[in-house]
């Protein structure tokens, strides 16, 4: 533990009120997103400017003391669980836009700024920010970066790291490293890159740049009901091979669909087998040709569609895809939702594979997820206080992530590795490529201070586990036991 | 120089007649497309296969030989320039395109696959690679990732790196990472965008997964002179603010028209202060609408504006643009092309004072620019047989340079560092971003045996050049002399 000495040293660094050490106090920070973990900080501190932030990373860098970087606390696989010896730099105090540059169109934020106030900045000039993480009101533009978060918009505009721009960032050296800026191109090695989706482990993000998008003049909603996954799996491909990029591509299985309707009377069909829900945006002439080609393909392809007639049923159909995790509430007390990417041609093969493990676990599974890019998000069912529902749980989790992988995908979406999917990143990597993650941590972060132990796992770690990269079900792959 | 026992062992990599050591047969190898500097390579290095290129970097790990990889040979910034003691790896003979995967929409390539080969072996299935840098004939995949190659389309469909979704590196400690894969998104530290744009210093590229997009149905192209820099300028962010993002959307001034004219009899106003050549591509309901609202926008400018009525008048018109370089030979022996970005809105302010800086060098100045997204390629004209004018070249680029630092902008836009903008990288970067960059270079190449001495300058250089980021004129920057 960092003695008390540096409790005062950290106290100097920022504003009255700034370090906070009670242990009532810190409770609130104890756990992010992924509540399931939870652990005590030793010290919280809520610096309000870089220069506080690099004073703060000073001290800690001189004592020794661990760094865990916090935004507002929704990342789902925790990335900012606090340690007992560690400081948690808080960045919500940091919230100020501090530019809107309507030329170059971008904003230049504080990383608190959350992801929705930036949109609601700029909406008076016709402008957003495209990336919508489903934690949106809450979320922090910092964390979206450190997680390079994604959203249901991420098909047509990408993922954090194609819409941001800019960086500014402080090192545990005591540098500032100032990375890109509004154009599209910077020389150099790719550190801007580097730093999104790094979640918190070379440094402190204090100022993100991103770019600004006009706001569609045109927004139109396809739900399409299929009797068949395969049916709908291959519309998925259908709608993209026809070059048609729409602004989300969602689908929801039968659980998913009984759920949601029971929750939010969204007008879904309770026996479909699953639904496609499409949004097309743009200019008027092209969304209305692109609308009436992408029925045209769902219908080939066997669903039954229908084409919402205005705004309020646009929101409405919208309203049910939203409300199923909330939803899921009525089905079990619990649920794990999980992220994982596989090839859209592999849909249907690895949702009926998921449909085996489910019921091989004895758990229900639904399934939420973004088809365009091929990101599921499996919720499995559980209640925690019947003995030994937990466990299951992890072991079916375990298992479609292992799906994931070997239906050539991979072990993370848009949710981070975080503490979450530690084991599973040795799935997903070579011994050398981790290795390599080891050694670029090192360039930026030498004594290992910045969010040690999260992200990348240890070789010995992987190990442990039976050896690296050993597929065809011969990992045991426990890892939410081992967090 | 290495001892003769390591050109055995280089040669037993490789297959019979893979090594050349000969003074006559290197000579073609002795310069990239940055002619201007020559340097004789200790020996060249055919590898045919992944595995010879590993084998090649491990004889060359052994005995502390440097590497410098080349591709086709056609970049602009020397960042192939050979080494007198180092083995010049060249990927040319592996050609191969290994995969096309219709469903996922990628193409996976050898690293000397030539850009535009990969559109024409996808072509009949109505896609296409989408960047396309001026050297499409020729140049080649892997030079385009270790280059970040962009090309006219740019501003639409991004640079290479937002292009290559996976790799696969050969490093010199012998390992192979496989980076990204097909998906959109990878778990871990982005060594993918690390390993695009790094010129040949981190590793060997020996594959390349690119996203394919589907061919256009429509393409328009409208032209449109104006009498007033500034008009001009303005046009391009009144285009970009409307939401509007074209295929391409290119500016020549005065001397540039003139000269493509009379090359290429384009039909391209002779009288005009600038011209726009703005494309849109995409569904035809789409580029009708566009094509409209550019026209009222250019017209709104300022414009006399044309649109291209068939493919033959489209195709025309384009040639002009692209016969912009070649017809530089009729106005000046020798020209030198640079490349460097600025902010959209500081165009016209950034042409006047390239005019300016044109008259102090008493020497003419071409420009010929991606203004959509600010990369100004300023061709320099000059006559190397005439005492001095080589060395007022030189000079006159490093002012342009510096210009578009202090505009905002960078050093280079889609040329890279190489050997020819090492001191640029001194005004663009302070000390700790340099030294980041360095440290992230040993990350992956401890002993400096990768492209050593290229794309990141060594911070003594700096410090010779007058001190870092030292701006308003108080460095000499000469750097053209210390290649």
């Amino acid at each position: 533990m960092p003695k008390p000495h540096v409790l005062r040293r950290l106290a100097a660094c920022l504003s009255p009120g700034g370090l906070i050490t009670d242990a009532h106090a810190v409770r609130p920070f104890e756990t992010d997103g992924l509540t399931a973990i939870r652990e005590r900080p030793w010290a919280v501190a809520l610096p309000e400017t870089a220069g506080q932030v690099r004073a703060v990373l000073g001290v800690c860098r001189d004592e020794g003391v661990p760094v865990v970087t916090r935004g507002a606390g929704t990342g789902l696989s925790g990335g900012a669980r606090p340690r007992r010896d560690g400081v948690l730099l808080t960045l919500s105090k940091m919230r100020r836009v501090k530019e809107v540059d309507l030329d170059a169109c971008t904003a230049t934020l504080e990383p608190g700024v959350t992801n929705l106030a930036i949109s609601e900045a700029v909406r008076e000039h016709g402008l957003h920010y495209a990336p919508d993480p489903s934690s949106q009101i809450a979320c922090s533009i910092g964390g979206n970066v450190a997680e390079n978060a994604g959203g249901v918009h991420c098909l047509k505009y990408g993922l954090t790291v194609h819409n941001v721009l800019g960086l500014r960032v402080q090192t545990i050296a005591g540098d500032e490293l100032v990375l890109g800026g509004k154009g599209l191109e910077q020389p150099g090695l790719d550190l801007l890159a580097v730093m999104i989706g790094s979640e918190g482990m070379l440094g402190v993000i204090t100022e993100v740049t991103v770019k600004l998008l006009p706001l569609p003049p045109v927004k139109r909603v396809l739900l399409a009901a299929f009797g068949d996954l395969q049916a709908a799996g291959d519309a998925v491909s259908a709608i993209i091979a026809a070059g048609i990029v729409p602004a989300g591509l969602e689908m929801m299985d039968n659980p998913a669909i009984r759920a949601a309707e029971d929750f939010a009377a969204a007008g879904y069909p309770r026996d479909a087998t699953a639904v496609l829900l499409c949004e097309l945006d743009g200019p008027k002439a092209q969304v209305e040709t692109d609308t009436e080609r992408v029925r045209q393909l769902l219908e080939t392809g066997g669903a039954a569609v229908r084409v919402a007639r205005d705004e309020a049923e646009r929101e409405r159909l919208w309203k049910g895809r939203k409300s199923a995790f909330p939803a899921m509430g009525r089905l079990a007390p619990d649920y794990y939702c999980m992220d994982g990417t596989i090839p859209r041609s592999a849909l249907a093969q690895v949702l009926g594979d998921i449909a085996e493990l489910s019921a091989e676990h004895g758990l229900r599974v639904a399934n939420v997820f973004h088809a365009g890019d091929g990101n599921l998000h499996p919720l499995i069912l559980f209640d925690a206080n019947e003995p030994g529902e937990a466990d299951r749980a992890r072991a079916l989790g375990d298992a479609i992530l292992r799906l994931c992988v070997r239906a050539g995908g991979t072990v993370t979406g848009e949710h981070g590795v975080g503490v979450e999917k530690l084991d599973a990143m040795c799935e997903q990597f070579s011994a050398a490529e981790l290795d390599q993650f080891h050694r670029l941590k090192a360039a930026f972060d030498p004594r290992g201070l910045m969010n040690p132990g999260k992200a990348v796992p240890s070789l010995a770690r992987c190990s442990e586990l039976g050896g690296m990269r050993v597929h065809a079900g011969k990992l045991p792959f426990p890892h939410l036991e081992r967090f």
